[in-house]
Protein backbone atom coordinates (compact mmCIF):
# COMPACT_ATOMS: atom_id res chain seq x y z
CA UNK A 1 0.00 0.00 0.00
CA UNK A 2 1.36 3.42 -0.84
CA UNK A 3 1.23 6.40 1.73
CA UNK A 4 -1.87 7.83 -0.01
CA UNK A 5 -4.10 4.42 0.20
CA UNK A 6 -2.76 3.69 3.60
CA UNK A 7 -3.60 7.35 5.02
CA UNK A 8 -7.28 6.88 3.19
CA UNK A 9 -7.45 3.55 5.19
CA UNK A 10 -6.78 5.04 8.36
CA UNK A 11 -8.72 8.02 7.84
CA UNK A 12 -11.34 5.43 6.42
CA UNK A 13 -11.30 3.33 9.67
CA UNK A 14 -11.24 6.68 11.56
CA UNK A 15 -14.64 8.39 9.76
CA UNK A 16 -16.54 5.51 10.94
CA UNK A 17 -16.12 5.39 14.03
CA UNK A 18 -16.63 9.45 13.92
CA UNK A 19 -19.93 8.65 11.94
CA UNK A 20 -21.15 5.83 14.24
CA UNK A 21 -20.98 8.20 17.16
CA UNK A 22 -22.58 10.85 15.24
CA UNK A 23 -25.24 8.64 14.40
CA UNK A 24 -25.83 8.29 18.31
CA UNK A 25 -25.85 11.75 19.35
CA UNK A 26 -29.06 12.09 20.44
CA UNK A 27 -28.91 15.23 22.43
CA UNK A 28 -31.97 18.02 22.13
CA UNK A 29 -32.27 20.57 21.33
CA UNK A 30 -31.88 19.11 17.64
CA UNK A 31 -29.82 22.23 16.62
CA UNK A 32 -27.07 21.21 19.34
CA UNK A 33 -26.57 18.12 17.72
CA UNK A 34 -26.95 19.54 14.59
CA UNK A 35 -24.45 21.91 15.06
CA UNK A 36 -22.08 19.48 16.39
CA UNK A 37 -22.09 17.06 13.52
CA UNK A 38 -21.79 19.88 11.34
CA UNK A 39 -18.21 20.78 12.22
CA UNK A 40 -17.48 17.41 13.18
CA UNK A 41 -18.44 16.28 9.59
CA UNK A 42 -16.95 19.10 7.92
CA UNK A 43 -13.92 17.24 6.46
CA UNK A 44 -10.67 17.77 7.51
CA UNK A 45 -8.13 15.10 7.30
CA UNK A 46 -7.88 13.85 10.29
CA UNK A 47 -4.42 14.22 11.19
CA UNK A 48 -4.67 13.35 15.06
CA UNK A 49 -6.48 10.44 14.20
CA UNK A 50 -4.33 9.31 11.21
CA UNK A 51 -1.02 9.81 13.51
CA UNK A 52 -2.48 8.14 16.71
CA UNK A 53 -3.48 4.68 14.36
CA UNK A 54 -0.13 4.71 12.33
CA UNK A 55 2.10 5.44 15.54
CA UNK A 56 -0.02 2.71 17.22
CA UNK A 57 1.01 -0.02 14.08
CA UNK A 58 4.52 1.31 14.21
CA UNK A 59 4.36 0.41 18.15
CA UNK A 60 2.18 -2.72 17.93
CA UNK A 61 -0.98 -1.57 20.00
CA UNK A 62 -3.93 -2.23 18.50
CA UNK A 63 -6.48 0.22 16.79
CA UNK A 64 -9.46 -0.96 18.93
CA UNK A 65 -7.53 -0.26 21.65
CA UNK A 66 -6.75 3.60 20.59
CA UNK A 67 -10.10 4.67 18.77
CA UNK A 68 -11.85 6.31 21.56
CA UNK A 69 -8.93 8.64 22.19
CA UNK A 70 -8.74 9.10 18.24
CA UNK A 71 -12.73 10.02 18.76
CA UNK A 72 -12.08 12.62 22.25
CA UNK A 73 -8.92 14.37 20.27
CA UNK A 74 -10.87 14.97 16.82
CA UNK A 75 -14.03 16.41 19.19
CA UNK A 76 -11.40 18.11 21.27
CA UNK A 77 -9.60 19.77 17.73
CA UNK A 78 -12.91 20.55 16.53
CA UNK A 79 -14.70 22.65 19.50
CA UNK A 80 -11.28 24.59 19.38
CA UNK A 81 -11.22 25.09 15.52
CA UNK A 82 -15.03 26.16 16.33
CA UNK A 83 -14.33 28.47 19.45
CA UNK A 84 -11.15 29.75 17.40
CA UNK A 85 -13.19 31.28 14.19
CA UNK A 86 -15.65 32.89 16.68
CA UNK A 87 -16.04 36.87 15.71
CA UNK A 88 -14.15 38.18 18.39
CA UNK A 89 -11.48 35.50 18.49
CA UNK A 90 -9.86 34.82 15.08
CA UNK A 91 -12.97 36.05 13.33
CA UNK A 92 -13.10 33.41 10.72
CA UNK A 93 -16.17 32.98 8.20
CA UNK A 94 -14.72 29.70 6.23
CA UNK A 95 -13.33 26.19 7.59
CA UNK A 96 -12.47 23.73 5.16
CA UNK A 97 -14.27 25.85 2.58
CA UNK A 98 -17.57 25.86 4.13
CA UNK A 99 -19.17 28.57 5.77
CA UNK A 100 -17.61 28.32 10.09
CA UNK A 101 -20.02 27.18 12.77
CA UNK A 102 -21.16 30.00 14.25
CA UNK A 103 -21.80 31.52 10.46
CA UNK A 104 -24.44 28.47 10.14
CA UNK A 105 -25.99 28.27 13.68
CA UNK A 106 -25.39 31.59 14.98
CA UNK A 107 -22.68 32.19 17.68
CA UNK A 108 -24.53 31.47 20.73
CA UNK A 109 -25.32 28.54 19.12
CA UNK A 110 -21.52 28.11 18.42
CA UNK A 111 -19.84 28.26 21.33
CA UNK A 112 -22.58 25.61 23.01
CA UNK A 113 -21.39 23.47 20.27
CA UNK A 114 -17.82 24.14 21.14
CA UNK A 115 -18.72 23.37 24.70
CA UNK A 116 -20.55 20.21 24.05
CA UNK A 117 -17.49 18.89 21.94
CA UNK A 118 -15.00 19.66 24.77
CA UNK A 119 -17.51 18.25 27.16
CA UNK A 120 -18.03 15.03 25.08
CA UNK A 121 -15.07 14.30 24.57
CA UNK A 122 -14.32 14.12 28.29
CA UNK A 123 -17.28 11.75 28.48
CA UNK A 124 -15.39 9.44 26.36
CA UNK A 125 -12.16 9.62 28.11
CA UNK A 126 -13.78 9.25 31.91
CA UNK A 127 -15.09 6.05 30.50
CA UNK A 128 -11.87 4.77 28.89
CA UNK A 129 -10.50 5.23 32.56
CA UNK A 130 -12.33 2.07 33.36
CA UNK A 131 -9.72 -0.47 31.30
CA UNK A 132 -6.85 0.76 33.99
CA UNK A 133 -4.52 3.04 35.12
CA UNK A 134 -2.65 3.19 31.63
CA UNK A 135 -6.12 4.23 30.30
CA UNK A 136 -5.92 7.31 33.04
CA UNK A 137 -2.57 8.17 32.39
CA UNK A 138 -3.41 8.59 28.23
CA UNK A 139 -6.82 10.64 29.00
CA UNK A 140 -4.69 12.49 31.73
CA UNK A 141 -1.97 13.43 29.39
CA UNK A 142 -4.52 14.58 26.29
CA UNK A 143 -6.45 16.35 29.23
CA UNK A 144 -3.45 18.36 30.27
CA UNK A 145 -1.95 19.27 26.86
CA UNK A 146 -5.54 19.79 25.66
CA UNK A 147 -5.83 22.35 28.24
CA UNK A 148 -4.48 25.19 30.15
CA UNK A 149 -0.87 24.51 30.44
CA UNK A 150 -1.30 23.72 26.69
CA UNK A 151 -3.36 24.08 23.67
CA UNK A 152 -5.90 26.71 25.64
CA UNK A 153 -2.68 28.54 26.67
CA UNK A 154 -1.33 28.49 23.31
CA UNK A 155 -4.77 30.32 22.27
CA UNK A 156 -4.99 32.43 24.79
CA UNK A 157 -1.08 33.55 24.07
CA UNK A 158 -2.44 34.06 20.01
CA UNK A 159 -5.45 35.96 20.85
CA UNK A 160 -2.98 38.56 23.54
CA UNK A 161 -0.77 39.26 20.83
CA UNK A 162 -2.47 39.38 17.93
CA UNK A 163 -2.14 42.28 15.94
CA UNK A 164 0.58 43.81 18.85
CA UNK A 165 3.50 43.65 16.37
CA UNK A 166 5.85 42.48 18.83
CA UNK A 167 7.71 39.47 17.15
CA UNK A 168 9.54 38.10 19.99
CA UNK A 169 10.44 34.64 18.95
CA UNK A 170 9.68 33.22 22.71
CA UNK A 171 6.39 34.09 22.32
CA UNK A 172 5.97 32.88 18.77
CA UNK A 173 7.40 29.27 20.10
CA UNK A 174 5.14 29.49 22.55
CA UNK A 175 2.10 29.78 20.84
CA UNK A 176 3.26 27.19 18.19
CA UNK A 177 4.14 24.70 20.95
CA UNK A 178 1.03 25.29 23.19
CA UNK A 179 -1.60 25.74 20.08
CA UNK A 180 -0.68 23.69 17.47
CA UNK A 181 1.93 21.03 18.63
CA UNK A 182 0.41 19.76 21.89
CA UNK A 183 -2.33 17.96 20.35
CA UNK A 184 -0.54 16.65 17.57
CA UNK A 185 2.11 15.18 20.62
CA UNK A 186 -0.73 13.84 22.31
CA UNK A 187 -2.04 11.76 19.30
CA UNK A 188 1.38 10.26 19.01
CA UNK A 189 1.93 9.73 22.70
CA UNK A 190 -0.99 7.93 23.21
CA UNK A 191 -0.53 4.59 22.04
CA UNK A 192 2.85 4.35 23.50
CA UNK A 193 1.38 5.06 26.76
CA UNK A 194 -1.36 2.63 26.11
CA UNK A 195 1.78 0.34 24.74
CA UNK A 196 3.74 0.28 28.42
CA UNK A 197 5.45 3.82 27.70
CA UNK A 198 9.21 2.27 26.09
CA UNK A 199 9.68 5.87 24.01
CA UNK A 200 7.70 8.57 25.65
CA UNK A 201 10.43 11.29 25.36
CA UNK A 202 10.71 10.37 21.67
CA UNK A 203 7.53 10.44 20.71
CA UNK A 204 7.31 13.60 23.07
CA UNK A 205 10.22 15.34 20.97
CA UNK A 206 8.55 13.89 17.78
CA UNK A 207 5.21 15.53 18.40
CA UNK A 208 6.62 18.92 19.49
CA UNK A 209 8.87 19.06 16.20
CA UNK A 210 5.96 17.97 14.07
CA UNK A 211 4.08 20.90 15.29
CA UNK A 212 6.53 22.85 15.05
CA UNK A 213 6.68 21.64 11.12
CA UNK A 214 2.80 21.76 10.83
CA UNK A 215 2.64 25.71 11.70
CA UNK A 216 5.62 26.39 9.64
CA UNK A 217 4.12 25.15 6.57
CA UNK A 218 0.80 26.63 7.68
CA UNK A 219 2.67 30.08 7.86
CA UNK A 220 4.19 29.52 4.47
CA UNK A 221 0.91 28.45 2.80
CA UNK A 222 -0.59 31.57 4.08
CA UNK A 223 1.23 33.34 1.85
CA UNK A 224 1.47 31.38 -0.85
CA UNK A 225 -1.42 29.25 -0.88
CA UNK A 226 -4.54 29.60 -2.65
CA UNK A 227 -8.28 29.53 -0.85
CA UNK A 228 -9.31 27.25 -3.44
CA UNK A 229 -6.77 24.34 -2.29
CA UNK A 230 -6.79 25.69 1.47
CA UNK A 231 -10.56 25.98 1.96
CA UNK A 232 -9.99 29.47 4.02
CA UNK A 233 -8.58 32.39 3.72
CA UNK A 234 -5.11 33.21 2.78
CA UNK A 235 -2.88 36.49 3.71
CA UNK A 236 -5.11 36.79 6.96
CA UNK A 237 -2.12 36.61 8.95
CA UNK A 238 -0.45 39.27 7.15
CA UNK A 239 -3.80 41.47 7.45
CA UNK A 240 -4.24 40.91 11.18
CA UNK A 241 -0.80 41.68 11.91
CA UNK A 242 -0.42 38.37 13.30
CA UNK A 243 2.99 36.49 14.82
CA UNK A 244 4.04 34.36 12.24
CA UNK A 245 7.17 32.44 11.61
CA UNK A 246 7.44 34.28 7.67
CA UNK A 247 7.07 37.70 9.45
CA UNK A 248 9.55 36.83 12.18
CA UNK A 249 12.63 34.83 9.75
CA UNK A 250 11.25 35.64 6.07
CA UNK A 251 9.68 32.83 3.93
CA UNK A 252 12.58 31.53 2.50
CA UNK A 253 14.53 30.73 6.01
CA UNK A 254 10.97 29.15 7.17
CA UNK A 255 11.37 26.56 4.30
CA UNK A 256 14.56 26.01 5.51
CA UNK A 257 13.83 25.71 9.11
CA UNK A 258 10.84 23.42 8.15
CA UNK A 259 13.48 21.24 6.36
CA UNK A 260 15.21 20.76 9.13
CA UNK A 261 12.64 20.20 11.49
CA UNK A 262 11.09 17.54 8.73
CA UNK A 263 14.40 15.61 9.00
CA UNK A 264 14.56 15.53 13.41
CA UNK A 265 11.02 14.26 13.27
CA UNK A 266 12.38 11.25 10.61
CA UNK A 267 15.63 10.57 12.28
CA UNK A 268 13.41 10.51 15.62
CA UNK A 269 11.29 7.56 13.59
CA UNK A 270 14.07 5.52 12.19
CA UNK A 271 15.22 5.42 15.47
CA UNK A 272 12.24 3.48 16.75
CA UNK A 273 12.47 -0.41 16.05
CA UNK A 274 9.49 -1.32 13.74
CA UNK A 275 8.20 0.05 10.42
CA UNK A 276 8.45 3.31 10.44
CA UNK A 277 7.64 4.00 6.61
CA UNK A 278 4.28 5.69 6.88
CA UNK A 279 5.33 8.21 9.55
CA UNK A 280 8.23 9.34 7.41
CA UNK A 281 6.41 9.60 4.68
CA UNK A 282 3.66 11.67 6.59
CA UNK A 283 6.40 13.89 8.18
CA UNK A 284 7.25 14.40 4.00
CA UNK A 285 4.00 15.20 3.14
CA UNK A 286 3.52 17.71 6.17
CA UNK A 287 5.80 19.19 4.85
CA UNK A 288 4.97 19.16 1.14
CA UNK A 289 1.50 20.13 1.57
CA UNK A 290 -0.56 22.15 -0.50
CA UNK A 291 -3.43 22.46 2.01
CA UNK B 1 -24.75 25.21 64.88
CA UNK B 2 -27.57 27.00 63.49
CA UNK B 3 -27.87 26.80 59.39
CA UNK B 4 -26.12 30.05 58.72
CA UNK B 5 -23.02 29.28 61.13
CA UNK B 6 -23.04 25.75 59.39
CA UNK B 7 -23.40 27.41 55.93
CA UNK B 8 -20.53 29.24 56.64
CA UNK B 9 -18.43 26.46 57.69
CA UNK B 10 -19.45 24.31 54.73
CA UNK B 11 -18.42 27.39 52.38
CA UNK B 12 -15.69 28.39 54.19
CA UNK B 13 -14.07 24.55 53.69
CA UNK B 14 -14.34 24.90 50.05
CA UNK B 15 -13.36 28.50 49.69
CA UNK B 16 -10.20 27.20 51.35
CA UNK B 17 -10.07 24.05 48.63
CA UNK B 18 -11.14 26.72 46.08
CA UNK B 19 -8.39 29.47 46.79
CA UNK B 20 -5.72 26.57 47.04
CA UNK B 21 -6.54 25.44 43.92
CA UNK B 22 -6.16 29.69 42.27
CA UNK B 23 -3.03 30.25 43.89
CA UNK B 24 -1.60 26.95 41.87
CA UNK B 25 -2.90 27.78 38.90
CA UNK B 26 0.43 29.17 37.26
CA UNK B 27 -1.17 28.99 33.26
CA UNK B 28 0.09 31.37 30.90
CA UNK B 29 -0.11 33.98 29.53
CA UNK B 30 -1.31 35.98 32.66
CA UNK B 31 -4.52 37.09 31.25
CA UNK B 32 -5.91 33.22 31.28
CA UNK B 33 -4.90 32.43 34.37
CA UNK B 34 -6.14 36.00 35.90
CA UNK B 35 -9.40 35.37 34.08
CA UNK B 36 -10.50 32.30 35.25
CA UNK B 37 -9.43 33.32 38.50
CA UNK B 38 -11.32 36.12 38.48
CA UNK B 39 -14.91 34.49 37.85
CA UNK B 40 -13.97 31.90 39.88
CA UNK B 41 -13.21 34.32 43.14
CA UNK B 42 -15.95 36.43 42.04
CA UNK B 43 -18.33 35.74 45.12
CA UNK B 44 -21.20 33.21 44.87
CA UNK B 45 -22.81 31.25 47.47
CA UNK B 46 -20.94 27.94 46.55
CA UNK B 47 -24.53 25.90 46.93
CA UNK B 48 -23.32 23.42 44.96
CA UNK B 49 -19.97 22.77 47.05
CA UNK B 50 -22.11 23.23 50.48
CA UNK B 51 -24.91 20.61 48.83
CA UNK B 52 -22.60 17.95 48.39
CA UNK B 53 -20.65 18.44 51.93
CA UNK B 54 -23.72 18.22 53.54
CA UNK B 55 -25.10 15.20 52.22
CA UNK B 56 -21.94 13.69 52.63
CA UNK B 57 -22.72 14.75 56.44
CA UNK B 58 -25.97 13.16 56.22
CA UNK B 59 -24.37 9.85 54.70
CA UNK B 60 -21.10 9.57 56.64
CA UNK B 61 -18.65 10.55 53.46
CA UNK B 62 -15.70 12.25 54.51
CA UNK B 63 -15.48 15.80 53.02
CA UNK B 64 -12.00 14.73 52.03
CA UNK B 65 -13.03 12.27 49.24
CA UNK B 66 -15.64 14.67 48.19
CA UNK B 67 -13.57 18.23 47.90
CA UNK B 68 -12.15 17.51 44.03
CA UNK B 69 -15.46 16.68 42.97
CA UNK B 70 -16.81 20.02 44.72
CA UNK B 71 -13.82 21.81 43.23
CA UNK B 72 -14.69 20.51 39.25
CA UNK B 73 -18.28 20.66 39.71
CA UNK B 74 -17.75 24.51 40.93
CA UNK B 75 -15.04 25.14 37.97
CA UNK B 76 -17.87 23.83 35.77
CA UNK B 77 -20.52 25.88 36.89
CA UNK B 78 -18.62 28.78 36.93
CA UNK B 79 -17.42 28.46 33.21
CA UNK B 80 -21.22 27.66 32.35
CA UNK B 81 -21.64 31.41 33.66
CA UNK B 82 -18.92 32.71 32.14
CA UNK B 83 -20.42 31.52 28.60
CA UNK B 84 -23.81 32.47 29.41
CA UNK B 85 -22.92 36.21 30.18
CA UNK B 86 -21.50 36.15 26.59
CA UNK B 87 -22.91 39.21 24.58
CA UNK B 88 -24.41 36.31 22.21
CA UNK B 89 -26.06 34.47 24.96
CA UNK B 90 -27.76 35.69 28.05
CA UNK B 91 -25.89 39.02 27.56
CA UNK B 92 -25.28 39.90 30.76
CA UNK B 93 -23.13 42.86 32.12
CA UNK B 94 -22.98 41.93 35.76
CA UNK B 95 -22.57 38.78 37.85
CA UNK B 96 -22.72 38.90 41.44
CA UNK B 97 -22.85 42.57 41.44
CA UNK B 98 -19.60 43.34 39.59
CA UNK B 99 -18.60 43.34 35.54
CA UNK B 100 -19.04 40.05 33.78
CA UNK B 101 -15.99 38.47 32.78
CA UNK B 102 -16.13 39.13 29.04
CA UNK B 103 -16.61 43.07 30.27
CA UNK B 104 -13.40 42.87 31.97
CA UNK B 105 -11.03 40.49 30.09
CA UNK B 106 -12.99 40.98 26.66
CA UNK B 107 -15.14 38.08 24.85
CA UNK B 108 -12.55 36.21 23.30
CA UNK B 109 -10.60 35.76 26.68
CA UNK B 110 -14.02 35.32 27.82
CA UNK B 111 -14.49 32.43 25.67
CA UNK B 112 -11.55 30.88 27.01
CA UNK B 113 -11.46 31.26 30.31
CA UNK B 114 -14.86 29.37 30.40
CA UNK B 115 -12.79 27.18 28.27
CA UNK B 116 -9.76 26.52 30.29
CA UNK B 117 -12.45 26.74 33.21
CA UNK B 118 -14.14 23.53 31.35
CA UNK B 119 -11.41 21.38 30.91
CA UNK B 120 -9.67 22.02 34.50
CA UNK B 121 -12.66 20.41 35.60
CA UNK B 122 -11.76 17.59 33.55
CA UNK B 123 -8.65 17.47 34.67
CA UNK B 124 -9.79 17.62 38.13
CA UNK B 125 -12.10 14.42 37.74
CA UNK B 126 -9.70 12.19 35.34
CA UNK B 127 -6.85 12.59 38.44
CA UNK B 128 -9.72 11.10 41.05
CA UNK B 129 -10.32 8.38 38.48
CA UNK B 130 -7.21 6.43 39.86
CA UNK B 131 -9.03 5.96 42.99
CA UNK B 132 -11.42 3.26 41.80
CA UNK B 133 -14.42 2.46 40.28
CA UNK B 134 -16.26 4.35 42.50
CA UNK B 135 -14.94 7.83 41.83
CA UNK B 136 -15.01 6.92 38.00
CA UNK B 137 -18.57 6.53 38.24
CA UNK B 138 -18.76 9.58 40.31
CA UNK B 139 -16.87 11.72 37.53
CA UNK B 140 -18.60 9.84 34.52
CA UNK B 141 -21.62 11.17 36.26
CA UNK B 142 -20.59 14.77 36.58
CA UNK B 143 -20.06 14.90 33.41
CA UNK B 144 -23.15 13.36 31.91
CA UNK B 145 -25.37 15.55 33.81
CA UNK B 146 -22.35 18.78 32.71
CA UNK B 147 -22.84 17.96 28.83
CA UNK B 148 -24.62 17.77 26.18
CA UNK B 149 -27.57 14.97 27.48
CA UNK B 150 -27.66 17.95 30.77
CA UNK B 151 -26.76 21.36 31.11
CA UNK B 152 -24.76 22.28 27.90
CA UNK B 153 -28.87 20.34 26.63
CA UNK B 154 -30.80 23.23 28.79
CA UNK B 155 -28.87 25.86 28.07
CA UNK B 156 -28.95 25.66 24.22
CA UNK B 157 -32.91 25.23 24.75
CA UNK B 158 -33.01 28.33 26.60
CA UNK B 159 -31.02 30.16 24.02
CA UNK B 160 -33.30 28.48 20.93
CA UNK B 161 -36.62 29.79 22.81
CA UNK B 162 -35.15 33.01 24.01
CA UNK B 163 -38.18 35.43 22.40
CA UNK B 164 -39.88 33.30 20.74
CA UNK B 165 -43.04 33.76 22.85
CA UNK B 166 -44.33 29.63 22.87
CA UNK B 167 -44.43 28.99 26.04
CA UNK B 168 -44.74 25.69 26.40
CA UNK B 169 -44.73 23.76 29.75
CA UNK B 170 -42.68 20.63 28.36
CA UNK B 171 -40.02 23.08 27.09
CA UNK B 172 -39.65 24.98 30.39
CA UNK B 173 -39.25 21.69 31.97
CA UNK B 174 -36.79 20.88 30.02
CA UNK B 175 -34.55 23.92 30.48
CA UNK B 176 -35.15 24.23 34.21
CA UNK B 177 -34.77 20.35 34.60
CA UNK B 178 -31.67 20.48 32.38
CA UNK B 179 -30.44 23.80 32.83
CA UNK B 180 -30.44 24.30 36.50
CA UNK B 181 -31.21 20.99 38.14
CA UNK B 182 -28.64 18.62 36.39
CA UNK B 183 -25.78 20.57 38.08
CA UNK B 184 -27.25 20.65 41.55
CA UNK B 185 -28.36 16.38 41.33
CA UNK B 186 -24.55 16.02 40.84
CA UNK B 187 -23.82 17.69 44.05
CA UNK B 188 -26.09 15.48 45.64
CA UNK B 189 -25.47 12.05 44.05
CA UNK B 190 -21.59 12.22 43.97
CA UNK B 191 -21.37 11.49 47.71
CA UNK B 192 -24.16 8.80 47.68
CA UNK B 193 -22.07 7.36 44.52
CA UNK B 194 -18.63 7.45 46.86
CA UNK B 195 -20.76 6.16 50.12
CA UNK B 196 -21.88 3.15 48.21
CA UNK B 197 -25.04 4.06 46.39
CA UNK B 198 -27.32 3.30 49.06
CA UNK B 199 -29.90 5.95 48.20
CA UNK B 200 -29.10 6.90 44.31
CA UNK B 201 -32.91 7.45 43.38
CA UNK B 202 -34.07 9.55 46.13
CA UNK B 203 -31.38 12.10 45.83
CA UNK B 204 -31.62 11.90 41.94
CA UNK B 205 -35.38 12.68 42.62
CA UNK B 206 -34.45 15.28 45.29
CA UNK B 207 -32.16 17.42 42.94
CA UNK B 208 -34.41 17.35 40.52
CA UNK B 209 -36.74 19.05 42.76
CA UNK B 210 -34.29 21.36 44.30
CA UNK B 211 -33.24 22.64 40.89
CA UNK B 212 -36.71 22.94 39.75
CA UNK B 213 -37.39 25.19 43.32
CA UNK B 214 -34.09 27.39 42.60
CA UNK B 215 -35.32 27.88 39.53
CA UNK B 216 -38.93 28.89 40.44
CA UNK B 217 -37.50 31.30 42.96
CA UNK B 218 -35.17 32.83 40.61
CA UNK B 219 -38.32 33.35 38.36
CA UNK B 220 -40.06 34.98 41.42
CA UNK B 221 -36.99 36.83 42.24
CA UNK B 222 -36.47 38.46 38.57
CA UNK B 223 -39.87 39.79 39.26
CA UNK B 224 -39.62 40.69 42.81
CA UNK B 225 -36.05 40.81 43.63
CA UNK B 226 -33.91 44.33 43.20
CA UNK B 227 -29.80 44.47 41.92
CA UNK B 228 -28.74 46.00 45.15
CA UNK B 229 -29.67 42.01 46.55
CA UNK B 230 -29.49 39.97 43.86
CA UNK B 231 -26.25 41.83 42.47
CA UNK B 232 -27.49 41.15 38.75
CA UNK B 233 -30.21 42.90 36.17
CA UNK B 234 -34.11 41.78 36.95
CA UNK B 235 -36.62 41.97 34.88
CA UNK B 236 -34.49 40.96 31.98
CA UNK B 237 -36.41 37.82 31.58
CA UNK B 238 -39.70 39.86 30.99
CA UNK B 239 -37.86 42.48 28.96
CA UNK B 240 -36.24 39.34 26.78
CA UNK B 241 -39.49 37.65 26.16
CA UNK B 242 -37.82 34.74 28.09
CA UNK B 243 -39.83 31.23 29.37
CA UNK B 244 -40.34 31.88 33.01
CA UNK B 245 -42.07 29.62 35.27
CA UNK B 246 -43.90 33.32 36.17
CA UNK B 247 -45.19 33.91 32.53
CA UNK B 248 -46.45 30.50 32.47
CA UNK B 249 -48.63 29.72 35.53
CA UNK B 250 -48.72 33.41 37.21
CA UNK B 251 -46.69 34.79 40.49
CA UNK B 252 -49.28 33.49 42.82
CA UNK B 253 -49.28 30.18 41.18
CA UNK B 254 -45.26 29.91 40.87
CA UNK B 255 -45.16 30.48 44.71
CA UNK B 256 -47.57 27.93 45.12
CA UNK B 257 -45.51 24.97 42.79
CA UNK B 258 -42.35 26.10 45.19
CA UNK B 259 -44.18 25.28 48.27
CA UNK B 260 -44.95 22.46 46.99
CA UNK B 261 -41.36 21.48 45.73
CA UNK B 262 -40.15 22.41 48.94
CA UNK B 263 -42.06 20.08 50.77
CA UNK B 264 -41.44 16.87 48.30
CA UNK B 265 -37.32 17.91 48.72
CA UNK B 266 -37.87 17.81 53.02
CA UNK B 267 -39.71 14.90 52.75
CA UNK B 268 -37.09 12.74 51.39
CA UNK B 269 -34.38 14.23 53.37
CA UNK B 270 -36.97 12.89 56.04
CA UNK B 271 -36.75 9.47 54.75
CA UNK B 272 -32.82 9.01 54.63
CA UNK B 273 -30.88 7.79 58.21
CA UNK B 274 -29.22 10.14 59.02
CA UNK B 275 -28.96 14.22 60.62
CA UNK B 276 -31.04 15.66 57.59
CA UNK B 277 -31.94 19.20 59.50
CA UNK B 278 -29.27 21.28 57.52
CA UNK B 279 -30.28 20.14 54.35
CA UNK B 280 -34.22 21.16 55.65
CA UNK B 281 -33.31 24.33 56.31
CA UNK B 282 -31.14 24.43 52.88
CA UNK B 283 -34.40 23.87 51.25
CA UNK B 284 -36.07 26.39 53.47
CA UNK B 285 -33.35 28.84 52.45
CA UNK B 286 -33.67 28.04 48.90
CA UNK B 287 -37.22 29.04 49.34
CA UNK B 288 -37.23 32.21 50.87
CA UNK B 289 -33.84 33.25 49.46
CA UNK B 290 -33.85 36.85 48.33
CA UNK B 291 -30.80 36.45 45.83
Amino acid sequence: MDFNEKFTEYSGYFNKVLTEFCDNLTCKPQILAESMRYSLLLGGKRLRPVLMLAVGDLLGVDRDKLKNFALALELIHTYSLVHDDLPEMDNDDFRRGKPSNHKVFGTGNAVLAGDGLLNTAYSVLIKECRNGAEYVSASEFICDYAGVYGMIGGQSADLLHEGDGNYSEETLNFIYENKTAKLLTAAVVVPDIIGGGKHFSQLKTFGSDLGYLFQLTDDILDVEGSFASLGKSTGKDEKAGKYTAVSLYGLEACKLRADVCAERCRTIVEGINGDGEFLINFVNYVRNRKN
